[in-house]
């Protein structure tokens, strides 16, 4: 078994041999730019390590894990145009240092790039890789078409914001355990177990997206707090707040989601301020914790090593940022 | 054999037999819209046809014909946007009836909907077929960027100009005859010459496009003509213009595309009048016979009975609107 690190590694030098400068060049600029930018290469870490552990060639997985990357990869290319977000992994976003068009364009691109990665998978396999994709693919873009519909709407409960970010977030990390599994040709009960795990996993670590976002990450110092907050974006913990505090801080912190500036620090303090009267920091940990808790029902019906079980845990935790 | 009409009516029904009302609403609206708008579905069809050809089971075809007009109506949907063009088939674009954010995305959505119908194909021949699908993919988009780089380059060749729309819309017709072929299971020399008559063919029917683009098509009555010397759109038409015209000409013809008022009359009827000076109209049609000639060529070498050859050469005539 190799560490984390070394799947990451693995993946780095994948990415880092391939050759993107094709013509035309404003075409490939913004896909060499987005895929050697770096970023956490989670999806295609957690492919190779769930290869290994059910003893497959990692060697076998190596496209297929480029595929995940490359598509996660498109996605942000189009979400970053749609949410207007000017930066992703400190360097401006392709449409912002480039044009919408070129995003929109090497985006397409990316996507066949993708299945072109995975099509280099042993090719009694391509069936079922395709078929985990195709379904991850169409979830994704659902996900994303919820999200940009709660923008809007008049309201949103606990659970279409649960369904919008195991759509647009939970499936991909599910679909990227499944692919490895799949490669190593575990059995399909195994196959499910460990998309199971990964979905809820992928939940939890949305979660843990949001908290940290309205929190800071202590372990990030000076990182600017309050992102959502100031944007509005309705998240499980704004969510929650509106669903059990008292009508008066409800319609305090409705009336707060209405200001558009940005700039803003003593609505997001207000915004927390509520946020620490009703515990929601506290409740959002709960529900990662439950989330968390079924994962590990999941990994345990797989009856792995304990060794291979410690493995999965530890990328959970620190997924979820758990002290394991 | 059936006839091209048989094809047509096989896609139509297939089309009209499927779901897209799903959810979110927002996401699939636009599908449904664009797939049921009609147009002549000439992709598909033609996939069909080429398999029949090559003594496959027709049916073994349908799902990857629907892939292949899936994948199209994608293209237009971004290509709208790009190109901000407000009409299609009759109708308006969806990124004018809905927004740009809901053709980014249901487009993306489509693109994975025509990988799905293409997996339910024969899975011995998974590889090969998105083998094909995928090159032509990346190359449509490569197309596709090279004719916005045409918008600003400063000039554009010939050869650039053929470069871009072989990339742009010939792979898709020689693709869409491959996809066919490999269907039928026949041979790769096959497989190879069809899909070079499919590329020429579709060379000589994007002539024809810009073509009755600018001299309008006498039988489509009322047809408003000039729609690319409006834009100032450099299609073949302009650039042999400005390659054979004497100096003053040449110079009239670039002052005149640099009119961004489309509602000119004056200005399309003196682009005509240079265009008509020099022959244009029949330099363009004597380059269509020189593609369709190829195509000729390539489809002799596949040795098919003459009733299969006159199918290919009529649907080929169709296409070039060619009296055969």
């Amino acid at each position: 078994m190799l560490s984390l690190k070394d799947y990451q590694e693995l993946i780095k030098q994948k990415i880092e041999s391939q050759n993107f400068d094709l013509m035309p060049t404003e075409l490939y600029e913004p896909i060499s730019y987005t895929m050697k930018l770096g970023g956490k290469r989670l999806r295609p870490t957690i492919t190779l390590m769930t290869c290994d552990i059910f003893n497959g060639e990692v060697s076998q997985a190596i496209n297929a894990a480029m595929g995940l990357e490359t598509f996660h990869n498109f996605t942000l290319l189009h979400d970053d145009i749609m949410d207007k977000a000017p930066i992703r992994r400190g360097q401006p976003t392709v449409y912002k240092k480039w044009d919408a068009n070129r995003a929109i364009l090497s985006g397409d691109t990316m996507m066949v790039l993708a299945y072109d990665y995975l099509l280099d998978s042993p090719e009694d396999l391509l069936y079922s890789l395709f078929k985990v994709f195709n379904k991850v693919g169409k979830e994704v873009c659902e996900g994303q078409q919820y999200d940009m519909n709660f923008e809007t709407a008049s309201s949103v409960s606990l659970d279409e914001y649960l369904e919008m970010i195991r759509l647009k977030t939970a499936v991909l990390i599910g679909g990227s355990m499944k692919v490895g599994a799949i490669i190593a040709r575990t059995s399909e009960e195994n196959s499910k177990l460990i998309y199971d795990f990964g979905e809820n996993i992928g939940m939890a670590f949305q979660l843990q997206d949001d908290l940290l976002d309205a929190f800071g990450d202590t372990s990030v110092f000076g990182k600017l707090t309050g992102g959502d907050i100031r944007t509005n974006k309705r998240t499980y913990l704004f969510i929650k707040a509106l669903e059990i505090a008292q009508e008066e801080d409800r319609k305090r912190l409705t009336d707060l989601y209405t200001i558009v500036e940005e700039d803003n620090d003593e609505k997001v303090k207000e915004v927390l301020a509520i946020f620490n009267k009703y515990n929601i920091s506290q409740l959002t940990r709960d529900l990662m914790e439950d989330y968390y808790s079924k994962a590990m029902v999941f990994l345990k019906k797989i009856h792995l090593s304990s060794e291979k079980e410690q493995m999965l845990t530890k990328m959970a935790d620190s997924l979820m940022k758990r002290d394991s």
